[in-house]
């Protein structure tokens, strides 16, 4: 996708970029200062509706807070999703303070610490074990508080899915508990603790709905399997998510009716049939709000070197560290990008936007084609609205953090 | 280097890992939560010394305190070093609360804003300029202060330093003002604000002792021709830095002796001839403070998956991002790692070493050869004393800060 979608997908009102409807120079004197994040609140309404016309009604849908756990997103998705998946005990304070009720809320990932084990124990929510030794852990707690905790088993499935973003499934994995050891689990614990399922995650970042299609396809097998070995009825059966985003220039975005499709098939099908008391669950993060969300910085110098034109802003990668490239990606590309105060112009020729770090690993836009810029302008970077400010490091360097804003 | 130089470079006690003296155990007592930073006072005062033995007198020695800017740190330095070099106004805040004159602090760094600057020029600190806005928003400060600013040019050289980790000068740079515009700024700017000299900074990391001398000759010849265009004495050549330090094991340290043996001819014979009135300057961070410190995690899971055994640690990259291979790297490759409880014990094998996050990207060791351990044991990251902590995204999952500690 290129940088005129991303504009359209918000709006523009004036030459100006729109976020909820408001012109981002307004927007910037409304936050007082800049750089911000901004998330649009109709967007992430739009992304919701579209995701519930395209997959089956019985097929529930999990806000993974990972992505983005500003509170008043998770307050607004609370009325709006069905499930919140947490990673800490930070992220489950901040789901259990939303209008989500408890038993609605799981906790996942590996390395839960005992006492993070007995606050999930003590909320009541639902813990993904991730090892035999997150089960004792469970079961201690339970033993300690005088609850019967409910726990889902994450599976590390005995298939990988190809073309992930980052694949967390197949193979050796710190994720989860082997595929073929999970018999031997559930006949060992089923009675100390209440295993409403399973939860298989095979990888992320997928932009690919045959892929995805495959991996579920599969999953409800795996699922299928295991059950045979719990002795009470499954209530749970969570078959990931990976739902990707488009971030650079060639990439297209998922096509979410052949996603949609596939999952009919699956859940009106095999699912209903094998699990007529579990409501599937698909866990979201990014899909959800990684396209809702802008970074906003504003251009402080425009220099020019040797023939080439810098812009450079108040922010960087110390806001938004994947937009540099270095979160994790092998090649860098660049993000999508615009002049959001004056989105209409034509385009001057490349130009390169750096962050405000003394590093010349913050680089946000390397030769860009941008209308002119110059110093106060505001520059946009758009896909914020996932692993942006929390997954960036905030204090290199010492400036200070960012606003964010839902709009 | 292995594990068992970096190892001894702490010292042991009783089959312990030693830092200030202190086997690990007890200090993760007295820190009372893991994960945790824990930098040697002894070790950072060992380094200085060398520094010192290895380098002219008259070379000051300048710390860049973005590669640690934890106050105790800054504090110790302050007494230790000749000037401190920030990076924002936040750094500049710590360096004054220091010991340090405020004369002796340096402000580098493209996109300082108008605040920043005016709040630098009202500190009376020296403001490394990076292009010709920057002088007009410093002299405008002074205007508006009735202070006369002091300033430093920053060159971005007409060479490049081949080999460094990362290249910042030569070419096309956001930093600086290219070589050949300097006579030219210095002609039109140096009536209205005192320009003190010049500071050139080719690379960062570099680990090769003639690539690094061939860098400061080029530098001084930069210099000295440029020195012609100002029409008063220069009182400022700060030669940049660059000292690597060795990350993996592939890696071999630097040649202090063979560095200091170059610098000598430099500052006893060209610097001191064409700059009688100046003190070179070196401006060292990573290479000053990033040995003296580790990144010290607990075990919390010990799994076997698949043939493979994977230690969970409760710390990860969201505190050390470069060890996980994801910070501007473009190989990930193993930092070195010792359990930091057992170091004497033999090696059991190669075993993963994951991070407590629900993502692939969380891998600290990667078939790493490490004594046998379990749950409980104490997992060192060595080489985390410079560019951890603040290079690191804090907030991501929502998991606990580490406590930082000067022992």
């Amino acid at each position: 996708m290129n940088s005129r979608e991303h504009i359209d997908g918000f709006g523009t009102v004036d030459g100006q970029l729109a976020v909820g409807g408001m012109p981002l120079d307004r927007l910037a004197a409304r936050v007082g200062s800049t750089p911000f994040f901004a998330y649009d609140r109709a967007l992430l309404d739009a992304r919701i509706d579209a995701l519930r016309a395209a997959l089956p009604d019985r097929l529930e849908l999990s806000f993974a807070m990972k992505a983005n756990p500003m509170p008043a997103i998770v307050h607004h998705l609370a009325t709006r999703v069905d499930r919140i998946d947490v990673a800490s005990a930070l992220e489950m304070q901040t789901a259990l303070d939303s209008t989500i009720r408890a038993d609605r809320v799981s906790f996942a990932g590996p390395g839960k610490v005992a006492a993070e084990i007995r606050q999930a124990v003590a909320a009541g929510i639902i813990v993904e074990v991730e090892s035999t030794t997150e089960i004792r852990r469970v079961i201690a707690a339970g033993d300690d508080l005088g609850i019967t905790p409910t726990i889902a088993v994450r599976v590390n499935p005995d298939f990988a899915v190809k073309g992930s973003g980052m694949r967390m499934g197949g193979g050796a994995q710190q994720f989860g508990i082997d595929a073929e050891d999970v018999p031997a689990v559930l006949r060992q614990y089923a009675g100390d603790v209440d295993i409403l399922g399973f939860h298989v995650f095979a990888g992320s970042q997928n932009l690919n709905a045959g892929i995805l299609t495959e991996a579920q396809t599969k999953t409800v097998d795996l699922v299928s399997a295991l059950a045979d070995h719990l002795p009470y009825d499954v209530r749970y059966v969570n078959l990931g998510g990976g739902f990707g985003i488009p971030y650079t220039a060639k990439d297209r975005p998922l096509d979410l009716e052949a996603v949609g499709s596939g999952l009919h098939g699956l859940v009106d099908g095999p699912l209903r049939e094998r699990f007529p008391h579990a409501s599937p669950v698909i866990e979201l993060g990014r899909y959800i709000v990684g396209e809702c969300g802008i970074y906003v910085t504003r251009v402080v110098d425009r220099k020019i070197s040797r023939g080439k034109t810098f812009l450079v802003v108040d922010g960087g990668m110390h806001h938004q560290l994947a937009a540099s490239g270095n979160f994790g990606q092998a090649i860098r590309r660049n993000y999508p990008l615009a002049v959001g105060n004056r989105v209409d112009a034509a385009d001057e020729g490349g130009v390169n936007v750096v962050g405000c770090l003394c590093t010349p690993l913050d680089l946000l836009g390397d030769d860009v084609e941008l209308p002119p810029a110059d110093i106060d302008d505001l520059i946009v970077i758009f896909q914020a609205g996932a692993y942006g400010l929390t997954a960036s490091p905030t204090a290199f360097l010492g400036h200070p953090a960012p606003a964010e804003v839902l709009v």
